[in-house]
């Protein structure tokens, strides 16, 4: 199990008017911190695509507990469970500064060839470094 | 079951690289099309808000199964199956302009107070034109 | 001189806590007339894109008179003063449900190939129709 | 004049399909530098709307010089050059990795009174920190 955590500033314009950051954004939020876990484990999803690979989300779901407001810095935590096959699932918890969850999250990213845009195997690029965390430092610990 | 047909057409900024519609904007999607929905129920968000009633989104699921481009106009099916309790559940289909189905989505949201932001029952001006629709109008069909 | 209106409803997501549209929502309100006015004389911005050009926006300039607010039909008013050479300007005057205008903008945006990313003059397919609107209709006028 | 530079990286959800960060996202970029330099001077724009002031942008107008790609982490700049009186204005400079400059902006925000919406004085909370930086931080230096 692979853990991240990345700190994300709730916006002025993430807000609706009932006070709150608008639902929309938390998509967005745990985007920001799936790309910076991948970057941790030295993957960069900019050089994945270069290497003529997409990961688009095929599914999502969020629960909302409390709501985000403005100007909190929220902790995200991107944790991957499973080496990836033609699908890819990170799920997320969101804390806000109070160390209280106030949303989970589950998203699935398949590999597709950015040419034919059908389905495909993780790169290799990609399966490295997840393979070496999983199989060489989750066995150290 | 109440069923509403919304047109929606992606916009350029609704786009990213890849060339879909970005998952987050299916939020703002559903969204319209609920409040849509509510109008033809003759039940106003707006409205909802000035009697002191929030709506907030509680959970939200998303299936993608193709994507959506710019400028396609498409179909937002908005269906509510039940009456209101505590909650609210809307569900989505979403189609293209050749009627494929692209994606479905459930959104659950909460009724509170906005003064005291905890959970209330439906207000009368929701439920009303909603028990309206689900004894009368269903049962005279 | 052409002038084009379109109707966009304010979001609720596009609200913030102020109870007032972001400003940032603004350059998308333009966007959506933008193509849609061009819609009306024939043109497509998604065919010109198809044809190997680009029409990225190269300066932008709002003054916000008014707010708008949550469910607002705005009437977004485009309008084309000039044919374009290697740029095409586009202005705008918002107006909400009164008719009071609320924001005016100006917007401008280069003709780049995709290819080489470098300026290029307008293509044939935008330009015939521009070229017809304002020395043959006008004149008819 | 106060100058405060605050890191910014663009995510995937701000590109388009032209491969460029969306312009209509540049207004957020500054909202967040914007914020992120009151509060080097001590100043939460989140407190100053918790004393019943509110900041709305009344106009903002953007340069777009060179494109901002996905995962680039841009250096805005924000610049302060004169104590606000019913109006601050807010000066910035966008740059990006290779220290190449991207984008100018300015926004022009006014004070008024959550109460009333009425255009106001700024906030002694707000004036004073800028007070003391215009007047006795610049004169030492």
């Amino acid at each position: 199990m692979f853990i991240h955590e990345t700190k994300i500033r709730v916006g002025y314009a993430d807000t609706d008017q009932m006070g709150y950051a608008h639902h929309s954004n938390y998509a967005k939020y745990c985007e920001t911190a799936r790309w910076e876990a991948m970057r941790e484990l030295g993957i960069n999803y900019k050089e994945i695509e270069e290497k003529g690979i997409l990961m688009p989300v095929i599914s999502m779901k969020f629960d909302f507990i409390k709501p985000a407001f403005f100007d909190d810095l929220l902790t995200v935590k991107t944790i991957i469970k499973n080496l990836p096959k033609a699908r890819m699932i990170f799920e997320y918890e969101l804390y806000n500064e109070s160390g209280i969850l106030i949303s989970t999250a589950e998203i699935t990213l398949a590999f597709i060839r950015e040419e034919t845009r059908k389905a495909c195997i993780p790169p290799e690029y990609c399966l490295q470094p997840l393979m070496e965390y999983f199989f060489v430092k989750e066995f150290v610990k």
